[in-house]
């Protein structure tokens, strides 16, 4: 862990190299998954079968290897611990209610010449949705990428899912009860990807595809973006905490740590304006990592890559929050709006004192797939928008035709365009 | 040309070949661009320079070798002739009122529970817009790239533009007026995108990179995509024109080549149902080519890509054109309502018989940057959107937090992760 005094000399030299610090897995895979996708797309299936063999240890030969089905989404289920299955439902529940204002509004309008101009959004055919296996298998991360599309109108949502050595997620199938989703393929990684975007035999293409994973999965993406529609390139997750002296530092120290022990590459930080506050904290996640059961991972991540940072005023802390444009922004003070209305770059942002990020891994409403490594600059979260395209329209009657089309002309004829502009004179005549 | 009979016995399997049918350049140019954007990104300028010597003949030595100033801008403006100068504003004025009405709204709501859930749109603080040079150097792509940008609240807007030999394009430059730029920068190709992506001494690094280019400037795009946000991978120019026996037949011929003249990979596709009709387009098509200064481009495409298919019914015209999901789509019909509302799959569409696609590339208002090679099935137009992005935010006051907190220290557990329930358990308190 760093601990930085924004009024010290070398300050800004510091904090700009954590600001430029790239925590992508920058494993070099893209050989290696250009092979998997070529292998998946000229020889599907059979491919798929070798893939999944040898990387899950899983034979793919009956119907039953190669799809998890509805009836044991559904007794998956039925089977869970009732507040756990409550839980599941809420947080679909409140979900969907926030994503069902997500959906776009079409327009129609005409204009003073009396052209008709217009848009119109309607949701992809089909959603591949990818869910990890092992440790980073999360029900969560399935109802996030799952609702969202269904709220969208997609018509058919396929989840693509390894089972290593056969072995599913009950949790995971309960969430794709919920989530009302009745296509799901026990094949994973680059070779998944693959599958979804060019489709197989037996696995028809998507349009969309969706979800976290591991750097083959995200590299397969990346290298079918432009085949099909991709949801965003991810990488590790973090926190930035700006908190004054009148917090409890537990909280503070427990917020931190709830970012640290996803990942080691994860990063946690605070920036206070109280340096015994930040004294605090940082024994306080010492302390909470003595008992922690995720404490390899959360101490690891917070060594390498935890920052506190003491600045004099509060209001300093904006600026530094803006050029590390996080994922998750925690405004633990007293008047978080104040904050917020000067803060241009965050993927999604915790008001006040009692809601912690974890609020909005799970169960407050909006959407947890975020934009990593400084992409809240430019990037959003996962929407309804993700789902779906708009198609614009246009309807010009003679007299529009005649109103513009003239200019249309010239500037077709000094683009040197000549038959763009003979479509337009012909029907001026 | 293909000349297709939909009730012809091979239809399918000829018809499946031209959806399969890959158009996009597919020079191998990745290891090029990758080079190409090293150099950029370790060099900076100096790479720049080298480039730009060795691609464009041009040398970067004084400041006016490097950009082309805001008064050059207007001087070419104002040295237009007149009909130019007013037809170039005339479709900036109707591009910035169809793209204001894609301004996104903010949410802000307070839930059953007292929970404020909501999310705020903002303008990336800084976009990059390649503008290319030579053939493909067009104003009405300055504008069409440019204005969305500035409607969404983009302070800062910098072109980057090759000048061969130092040559300018004065139509751009008087676009670039009109759109209120004044940066811009002489470098092209994907030097230029590695400079506006990763930043060099003299060039401020953006948020964004949107604008049409070649093989490599896509690469370079493709490449970045995730250091920047992009607009699209953009491939060649398609047309699909659903027409009926009461149109004039040159007019659609007129159409067809619109498309045809822009390069040898586009494509023009007609869907008719009367076999007469059809072949009144393809002799129209003949005999415009040989008046047509562009016929060499526009026969090439014709010949290579050109397509024409009678149904039986007009109605069999939209499941293919469904399959294709074409850039663009003209309802040459009484009832081109009808038609759209049952078309699932398009970049832009064009009702009726007055409204040749050329007006929407230049002065409709609608974006004439939309997706290709059937990426209308995921894609969309450039909209303002590609300009933004979305913070979401949530505010749990003691009460919300816990109503719904129990639920999400359950779902937290069940995944593993204890960190992130305790930091919602220590507020429960």
């Amino acid at each position: 862990m760093q601990f930085l005094d924004a009024a010290a000399a070398d300050f800004e030299q510091v904090f700009a190299r954590i600001v430029r610090n790239n925590r992508d897995n920058d494993a070099d895979v893209g050989r290696d998954v250009a092979t998997i996708l070529n292998e998946v797309r000229a020889r599907g299936d059979d491919a798929l079968v070798e893939y999944t063999m040898r990387f899950d240890g899983h034979r793919l030969t009956d119907d039953g290897d190669w799809r998890i089905s509805a009836e044991q989404c559904r007794a998956a289920h039925d089977a869970l611990e009732p507040t756990l299955r409550d839980a599941l439902q809420l947080a679909a529940d409140r979900i969907r209610a926030y994503h069902e204002q997500q959906l776009p509004q079409d327009s129609d309008r005409t204009d003073g010449i009396g052209m008709r101009l217009g848009s119109r959004w309607l949701p992809v055919d089909a959603a591949g949705l990818y869910v990890p296996g092992g440790r980073a298998s999360y029900p969560s991360s399935l109802l996030m990428n799952a609702i969202p599309a269904k709220v969208a109108g997609v018509k058919r949502l396929a989840v693509a899912t390894p089972t290593p050595k056969g072995g599913t997620n009950a949790l995971v199938l309960a969430a794709a009860h919920i989530a009302g989703i009745d296509e799901i393929w026990r094949v994973g990684g680059a070779q998944a990807v693959a599958a979804l975007a060019y489709g197989t035999k037996r696995i028809a293409k998507v349009d969309v595809v969706t979800g976290p994973g591991n750097a083959w999965v995200a590299e397969a993406k990346r290298q079918l973006y432009g085949v099909v529609g991709i949801d965003m390139v991810a990488g590790p997750s973090e926190i930035l905490v700006i908190a004054d002296a009148d917090n409890d530092p537990e909280w503070i120290a427990a917020d931190l740590l709830s970012q640290a022990e996803h990942d080691p590459t994860s990063q946690s930080i605070l920036i206070t304006d109280d340096l015994g506050f930040a004294r605090m904290v940082e024994d306080a996640v010492d302390l909470q990592l003595m008992s922690l059961p995720t404490a390899k991972v959360a101490r690891a991540s917070w060594e390498a890559h935890g920052v506190i940072i003491v600045v004099e005023r509060m209001a300093d802390a904006v600026p530094l929050a803006d050029r590390l444009a996080a994922e998750h922004v925690e405004l633990a003070v007293a008047d978080p709006q104040a904050l917020f209305d000067r803060l241009r770059h965050a993927g999604s942002v915790f008001f006040g004192r009692t809601t912690p990020e974890a609020v909005g891994d799970y169960i407050a409403g909006p959407n947890h797939v975020l934009p990593t490594g400084r992409r809240a600059r430019f990037a959003s979260g996962l929407s309804v928008l993700d789902f779906m395209k708009r198609t614009s329209f246009i309807d010009a009657g003679p007299g529009a035709l005649a109103a513009i089309g003239p200019a249309a002309v010239a500037l077709a004829e000094a683009e040197g365009l000549p038959a763009h502009a003979r479509s337009i004179e012909l029907r001026l005549k």
